[in-house]
């Protein structure tokens, strides 16, 4: 199947109309009409080649893995899935599914590397994974999530990358009830961050550099904002809390964050800064405090999450557009002018 | 009552002989005749002022904080402790007490700080406290532990900081059988790392950048030695580990000991390297690991582990020397020329 999609042919041009083949569903294989597609800051650095160490572009390069739609067809032996039903495919489309992070769960981490949802080597055309920027998708139903027919679609299609990637780690270190817990940074993965921390029933703190997010922090559910260059707020919250989440993926200084950390807190960075963060050993030492790091989530916890966001009615604060101005929505997102994640509305891309 | 000494009267200057003032035991004091005191980095640190902007140093310094002695007299209020029972003084000689940390018995993340065992302000003399490179030393008995009879007093004082510094963070991570545990750095500290993590049941690898060091490394019980700087080797240890404890205080590269942990991993690090360690972001996030630190330990647990070292007969390797060759020895540990402490034998202060 030839399916419409929006592509970057180098990481110099901006991304333009491509067409793309589908498979035909293979029996586990379930095809989804994608409705909604969130835009996730990887997805910029991916098109560019940002990451070109680590991960390279293959052109073209189809991004997008915060995906929503609704299921057209499905292969003979899929079980949870059947034509007409909702559904959402987040960062990954399939894993090893044997390695023993895969058996517990967390395929994210399979220690044969996941197929990512765009840029992977695909196990079945040979070339590589072609993400949401699209109108259509086929995925192992192992791998495609339910969603609710309540749930706002646009606002549901974020928490399949920026949700569970502060869902999972405020989970694993079980954030809740009696702790003071920071978020540091009010971006697409900071907001999602508040709203968890504060539906687990913690107290939140916001750590921002920007004055002009201090009400829009509280709004999101935040008991306290603090504008991280007042020296003084900073001072006065040292060594008082059990856990920080730090979504920020620009250079900024570690320590700052490691010295709020109370005995035995961890500081858990989700965002992923390109150079290496300078970190004070005194820090970690006195008092026992650690340092660590939270990719995505695993399938079952993020049904887990999208089952829990909808029975709360939580969502991410969105800005709607059409695919035509995808170009645009990353130049507004290298300057942080989104509140608070992009959504395309994959109807534009029919016309 | 005046005390013999060893100090430091500044930075540039080596240690000589000074006499000092000890306070008359207090109801709940000890005093103790100091036998044998281990000679710690730290110790080198302190007395040359090279942690000036973290905790400068007040001259004269008397360093020491490894101290191993007989009881020769107690205040009237004293339970634990009788004249003539052996006893030792590690890091600390107070602490607030009433702190959450001191609640827990972890007095070394005493939130208004413990009272050092030298170079911290003196709650009883004004001045600061004087350690264990000298012939006698008063201390409250809640900060005095008992020494078995059996022990060897010269292999005992290292234990009193390498030794507590390294079990209690392999006892907090509950290091035991079924695991593999990295030691980095075979020194003061990392030598006592191998012997505990083989006490406690764990497959031990050692990482040292000395292939000099491999069969010392066996013969002190890790089941492999790999020589760091062999990058096949580091390789194949990659995501393998349950646990690395990180015993260097040199600038060394911690991405490459961050990679050999397996899914929620932590390295801790007890050494104190002086300039920050960048740590790579992805190091981190995939798989989930933690990068933590530790410092010494408390009390009630040096006391615990003074016992198990007694019942399993494990001391520190040790090389006495008398106290006029403490200058020397400092120049020695500089080289890492030291197998693998250096015990000042204090009878060499009464001549």
């Amino acid at each position: 199947m030839t399916t419409k999609a929006y592509a970057a042919q180098s990481a110099k041009t901006p991304l333009t109309p491509h067409g793309i083949t589908r498979r035909d569903p293979l029996p586990t294989d379930v095809q989804i009409e994608i409705l909604y597609c969130g835009v996730c800051h990887s997805d910029l650095h991916q098109a560019r080649d940002e990451w070109h160490d680590f991960a390279p572009t293959a052109y073209p390069c189809v991004p997008g893995h915060e995906i929503v739609g609704r299921v057209t067809k499905v292969g003979k032996d899929v079980k949870k899935f059947k034509a007409g039903d909702l559904a959402a495919v987040g960062c990954m489309v399939d894993s090893c599914r044997t390695c023993p992070s895969c058996a517990k769960g967390l395929e994210q981490y399979c220690t044969h590397f996941p197929t990512f949802t765009y840029n992977a080597p695909d196990k079945h055309s040979g070339g590589v994974t072609y993400g949401g920027y699209s109108d259509a998708i086929v995925v192992d139903e192992a791998f495609v999530l339910r969603v609710s027919e309540e749930a706002n679609l646009a606002a549901t299609a974020p928490l399949l990358c920026a949700g569970i990637t502060t869902y999972s780690p405020l989970r694993h270190w079980k954030v809740g009830p009696g702790q003071k817990i920071g978020i540091v940074g009010l971006g697409g993965l900071g907001h999602m961050g508040v709203k968890f921390a504060r539906a687990f029933g913690a107290h939140v703190v916001l750590f921002t550099t920007s004055p002009s997010k201090v009400e829009d922090g509280k709004r999101l559910g935040a008991h306290e904002v603090v504008v991280s260059k007042d020296a003084a707020a900073m001072k006065a919250h040292a060594g008082s809390f059990d856990f920080v989440l730090d979504a920020v993926s620009a250079e900024h200084d570690i320590n700052a964050y490691l010295s709020l950390l109370k005995l035995d807190g961890t500081l858990c960075l989700v965002g992923a800064p390109e150079k290496p963060l300078p970190v004070a050993a005194f820090n970690l030492l006195l008092p026992r405090r650690s340092f660590a790091g939270s990719g995505i989530g695993g399938i079952a916890e993020t049904q887990e999450m999208l089952d829990f966001c909808a029975e709360r009615g939580i969502g991410s604060d969105v800005e709607v557009i059409p695919i035509q101005k995808i170009n645009e929505a990353y130049d507004r997102l290298l300057k942080g002018d989104v509140k608070y994640r992009f959504v395309i509305d994959m109807a534009s891309l029919k016309g």
